[in-house]
C-alpha cells in the first residue's frame, strides 16, 4: 500500500510530501488510518541529523492516534473502527528479560524504533507518523478510550505523555510527595498535570516569568523561576522527587540542591552539549540521586492512557497543517508553542 | 586535661608534637585514651587547607580506637576499661529528622566533625584522634568487641569500614547481586572484604595491573584493570550496584556502562576537581543512577562493628609511629600503602 507522508531526503532539506510504502497487513498486524501525530524535538533532532545514524528518507512521528482500518487474523484485541495510538516503538526482542516484564524500551538488543528503526520493510528503516497510514505489530498498539473529539490532545500523550508518568510512577509519586517538574515545554506540561493527578504538591520550575501564570493553570500548586535564587532557596532541601525534563544543557546542581535526603532527581532528556558536570558533594551530603529515565513499556504506556481516560487528561495543543510543519519547528525551537504541536493528519492528503 | 598530640600550626607546616587541651568529664561524656588512630586521606586534605575553612591548629584523625578511662555521672553504657572506638562525628543536633531517625551523618544543621568541628571547648574547634586522649559524649562512642589484639586494624572501620558499609547496606547488596568496587585502596579494600562477606559477587576495578592478585586476596571473586577496554566490556550491563570509592577526577561513564537496568553507582568520595560529566544518556537508557553516600549513622557503625566481629573483618594496615606521618601523607598520596595507615599512639609520649 502506498500512502502519503511528509518527510526529508536529507538532512539540510525540509520535510516535503513523499509517498512511502506500507507492508501488507501480516497476521497479528494492525492497519491504522492515522488522524493526528504529535510533533515531539525528537523528530527534529533526527531529521536534522544531530543525532547520530538518520536514514533518508526519514518521515518522523511517534505520537500517533486513528482509527484501526483492518487487522490481521491472529489479531483478536483490535477490530476496524477502533480508535488506537502508536508511541515510540513498533517492536522489540520480546524475549529478553526487560521485554519479559513488559519494559520493552529497555531491550536488551534494543527496541525497533517507530521510525528510523531496523525493519524489512522498505526502505529498509522504519517511517513513523507524518503519514496517512501505518501497520503495526498488534502488541505495540494501544486502546484509547478518551472522547473522540479529544483525538487530537491524545497524541501527545503517547511520548510526552508516557515519559513523564513512567518516572513518576516508578519513583512513587503520590499524596504526601512534594514534586519539581523543571521545563514547563511539551514534556514538562504533561509532567506537572500528570503529578498533579497523582495527588503530588507539585511545584514547576520554569526559567520564564511569564510561564508563571500557565503553570498554575496547568496543576502547580507552586511556580519558581528558576533564574531567582531567592526563590530557589526557599525550596532547599524539601522536594522528594524532581522530574528535569529540560534537555539544554544546564547546571543541575541548582536542583540536586532542592533535594530531601534520599531525594532523586530524574533526567528524562539526552543533552546536546553534556551538562555541567554535577557536583557530587551534593549527592553524598544527603544520600541524593541523579538518574534517567526513557519513555515507558506498552503495559505502562496504556495504564498511562487509562489513567488519563479516567482523569480527563489530554495535552495542551496547537494544531497544523503538514505544509506548516517547518514553522511548527521553528517555532517549537524557540519554545513558541502551548505546549505541544500536533498535526492534523487530514492534510496529507494535499 | 593537658594531652600530647600531632597537629599542624598552618596549612604550609608539617604536623609536629603540640599539647592540646581536653575538656573535663561531663556528666554525659567518655574519656578514652587512644591506642591507635587511623590516618584517612580526609586527614590531609584538612590538614593541608585543600578543603576550605580548616582552623589551626589542627589536629586530625577520625578511626579513633582506645580504652574508656573515665566516665560521666549519667553514662550506663560504658565503663572504664572498655575498648571503643570514635569515628568521624562527636556531636549533631540530636533533633532534626536525620538525628531522630540515627542518620547523624546528614544532621540537617551539620554534625560536628571529629576534628574542625564547632565546639566550645578550647581552641574553639574540635580536634581530633592524633592525641593521647579524647573525650567524647556518650553517644558517639562505639562498643568493640574484636579481640584487644586486632585493635589497630579496627581502627580504620570507624571512616573506611563505615563509608563503605552504609551504602552496601543502603542498596541492598547480599547474596545473588553483583557488585563492583572501583579502586583498591583504603575505603575499597573495605567495600571488598564487606561485600563479600554480606554474600555478594564481588568485582574490583582497579587501574593497576600490580592489584590484580592483592585484591583477589581480599575476597574479589573477579577483578578488572579498569584501564584494560575488552576487559570491562565483558561486564557490560551487569552491575546490580557499583560502589566506586575514587575521588581522584574520572571517567564515571565506563562504570554506568556496567550497570543492569536500574542498577546504581555510588560515590563516596568528594572530588577535588569535577569528574568528566557523566553521560545522561546511560542513565537515560536503563534506567539507571549515580549516587552519593556519606559515612554512616552511629547505630549503623555499632552495626558494622558487630558484623565485622562476628565476620573476622578488619583493616589491612601499617603501623607507623607519631614522627612519621609525614612520610605515611607522601606515600599514601602516591598509593603506597595497603591499605591504611595506622598511629601507634603510644608514640606520641616519646
Amino acid at each position: 500500500m502506498v500512502t502519503k507522508a511528509y518527510g526529508a531526503y536529507a538532512a539540510d532539506k525540509p520535510v516535503e510530501p513523499i509517498d512511502i510504502e506500507r507492508r501488507a497487513v501480516g497476521p497479528h498486524d494492525v492497519q491504522i488510518a492515522i488522524a493526528y501525530c504529535g510533533i515531539c524535538h525528537s523528530d527534529l533532532h533526527q531529521i536534522r541529523s544531530e543525532w547520530a545514524g538518520t536514514l533518508y528518507p526519514c518521515v518522523p512521528g511517534h505520537e500517533i492516534v486513528g482509527q484501526v482500518t483492518a487487522v490481521g487474523e491472529h489479531v483478536t484485541s483490535f477490530k476496524p473502527g477502533d480508535t488506537v495510538g502508536v508511541g515510540c516503538m513498533v517492536d522489540s526482542c520480546q524475549h529478553c528479560a526487560s521485554c519479559e516484564e513488559g519494559l520493552e524500551q529497555y531491550c536488551e538488543t534494543g527496541f525497533v524504533g517507530t521510525y528510523n528503526g531496523a525493519t524489512q520493510d522498505p526502505p529498509g528503516h522504519t517511517l513513523g507518523g507524518y503519514s496517512q497510514d501505518i501497520v503495526v505489530k498488534d502488541k505495540f498498539v494501544l486502546k484509547i478510550r478518551h472522547p473522540v473529539d479529544q483525538l487530537a490532545a491524545v497524541a501527545p500523550l503517547l511520548c510526552a505523555g508516557i515519559t513523564t508518568y513512567s518516572p513518576l510512577r516508578h519513583w512513587q509519586v503520590g499524596p504526601g510527595k512534594k514534586v519539581g517538574i523543571v521545563g514547563i515545554g511539551g514534556l514538562g506540561h504533561m509532567g506537572v498535570k500528570l503529578a498533579h493527578a497523582m495527588g503530588a504538591h507539585v511545584v514547576a520550575f520554569t526559567t520564564s516569568e511569564a510561564k508563571r501564570q500557565d503553570a498554575l493553570d496547568l496543576g502547580a500548586q507552586e511556580v519558581v523561576v528558576s533564574r531567582n535564587a531567592d526563590e530557589m532557596a526557599v525550596h532547599a532541601g524539601s522536594f522528594d522527587f524532581i522530574l528535569n525534563t529540560v534537555a539544554a544543557s544546564h547546571n543541575l546542581d541548582q536542583f540536586t540542591a532542592l533535594l530531601k535526603r534520599e531525594g532523586t532527581m530524574t533526567l528524562v532528556g539526552v543533552p546536546e552539549h553534556p551538562h555541567p558536570s554535577p557536583n557530587m558533594g551534593m549527592l553524598i551530603f544527603g544520600r541524593k540521586s541523579i538518574a534517567g529515565s526513557l519513555i515507558g513499556g506498552i503495559a505502562e504506556t496504556q495504564e498511562m492512557l487509562d489513567f488519563c481516560a479516567d482523569k480527563g487528561i489530554v495535552a495542551d495543543i496547537e494544531m497544523v497543517a503538514a505544509r506548516d510543519i517547518e514553522t511548527a519547528y521553528e517555532r517549537m525551537q524557540r519554545s513558541d508553542v502551548k505546549y505541544r504541536f500536533v498535526i492534523d493528519n487530514a492534510t496529507l492528503a494535499g
